[in-house]
């Protein structure tokens, strides 16, 4: 994975703190609310100024640190997962839900629901222990190609916010990712990809089991769910692990609204930020699909004075493979 | 708290890196090993280095960084706070597990075992807000006195092990508690006594709530058990939330004995202390007592040559307020 994440790994070490920071931001409101928001934590004696030991800033990650189309990347590693499993289950051709999965028959499988896809979520992330699983997921991120852009799916995220996390971390933030994605899914790559350790990658889980086999301890994955970390679990997720209240969110969908309202709640400086998929060209355009609701976190930003993106005019460059516009 | 926590904090910053560490350690074996394996995984070139981002270390709280007598200190948390509360309920006089509480009948109160001492945590740490929670701890650890020591439970802590904190942070180390304790009772005055951010406290807890209360985000605490992070629920915990395994743990107490497991069980350097508390005279000695169960441990710790440290013999000097032996 070295190659293929060089040019990324660039996006964080470019340039000084406050030095021409953000370059695929374009100059304009958008920017300038980031700028300010994060001139005014950092100056000593502003009456903005926080402690640095209080600067949080949390991500989400799907449709905000990478794309989440044509559909959430780990529902690819889920149906490839289960193609390799298929191998040894002659049986699953008679079952309506894992045959539509083995023929690639999309529909079919959105069509079975929030219940369907967390079956094969269970049959795809159990069943091994930890440290089996982290292997699986990295061969598979290794491998796998995202079909539009025919990239690994570590490129599909956006240099802006890339150079964001950068512009933060520079500025004495700690970054954190809090996901409805699988906690050890993310936590294989974030590191490489993002710049973001494992103890600061919170999503979803599944429960896991400690035991002693032969002598040597191993945590088994089960499966039952042991968390779903969207919506309302966001600022419960965020509160068990951080354990303060962060003082910049950033998201993309209404499952981010209650993440965005527990950070921006607080008192002193505080920052919201809403990516919105507007451009059909070099990304997604949301609007009129059935994708990723924002109605409500939109309404919310209008009323409330949070940053909403356009990533159609507001990011000169979408991908780190794609040049500046 | 600034007074009082004064002469702890001098103890992380007191010395450079490595020159004389761990004054309040003997000279000998145990402190030896201590410092060998620092040495050895800080080392570029050694075979034992281990980078940087890999090097975690998890600290058990009650009875390995402070003390856990005469009980649990949470434990004098909870029977301070029902007295506190029983002004508004009369009725408690009519429990027999209440009335026990109030007329400081000790042998009553944990001979109601781990299912009274449950509902006691839940009633004084649940149907509030978390940030209601943490007022009502900061003032109760403010103020609360130890019962043999007459200082604030927060002095009653082993210099030694604060020395330790210090000496692994100043070689890189990322350092945790992981406890048994209740993770937002711990994180409210971890950071000042111990130097440890909330971010890196793991401990037990209760379901919390989102809810918008007239327009204002909110945590509530509700009196239903979340995570249990003792024995078998630590490297749990570990791997939710710190996601990599520790290279170095350190406890007291057959309920750490599978994070010890965990982190040991680990390929390259690796690191497991027990704290044995050997000294009636300056703190207690459990042997022959039914205090902190350590026999499969200290076996284990035998048969796989882990560090154990004996109180009496092996430091010098237990609690900052006392001077060196």
């Amino acid at each position: 994975m070295t190659t293929s994440l060089s040019p990324i790994a660039s996006a964080f070490g470019g340039s000084a703190a406050n030095e021409s920071p953000l370059p695929s931001w374009k100059e304009g409101a958008t920017k300038q609310s980031i700028v300010n928001f994060v001139r005014g934590v950092t100056t000593a004696g502003d009456p903005r100024f926080v402690k640095r030991e209080e600067r949080i800033a949390v991500f989400d990650n799907d449709g905000t640190l990478w794309s989440e189309n044509p559909f959430y990347f780990q529902l690819a590693f889920v149906l490839d997962r289960m193609k390799v499993l298929a191998l040894q289950h002659p049986e699953w051709k008679d079952n309506l839900l894992y045959s539509a999965v083995l023929r690639d028959d999309l529909k079919a499988v959105t069509g079975a629901g929030e219940r369907g896809l967390l079956e094969l979520a269970m049959i795809t992330h159990a069943g091994m222990t930890t440290e089996e699983f982290s292997k699986i997921v990295e061969d598979w991120i290794t491998h796998a190609r995202h079909p539009k852009f025919n990239r690994p799916y570590t490129e599909v995220i956006f240099q802006p916010m890339l150079e964001l996390l950068g512009y933060l971390r520079a500025n004495g933030f700690k970054t954190f990712i809090v996901s409805g994605g699988g906690v050890e899914f993310m936590r294989v790559w974030a590191e490489k990809v993002y710049g973001i350790p494992p103890e600061q990658v919170i999503g979803s889980s599944i429960v896991t089991k400690f035991e002693m086999r032969e002598g040597v301890p191993v945590l088994t994955r089960l499966p039952q769910l042991n968390f779903m970390d969207d919506n309302v679990g966001k600022p419960v997720a965020i509160n068990m692990h951080i354990g303060r209240r962060p003082i910049a969110a950033f998201g993309n969908s209404d499952g981010d609204l209650q993440m965005l309202q527990w950070t921006a709640g607080g008192s002193g400086s505080r920052f919201a930020l809403l990516v919105h998929h507007t451009d059909a060209v070099r990304e997604y355009a949301y609007e009129g699909t059935s994708m990723g609701k924002l109605e409500v976190a939109l309404t919310e930003a209008a009323a409330r004075g949070w940053t909403v993106v356009d990533m159609k005019s507001d990011w000169n460059r979408i991908f780190p493979f794609e040049s500046a516009k």
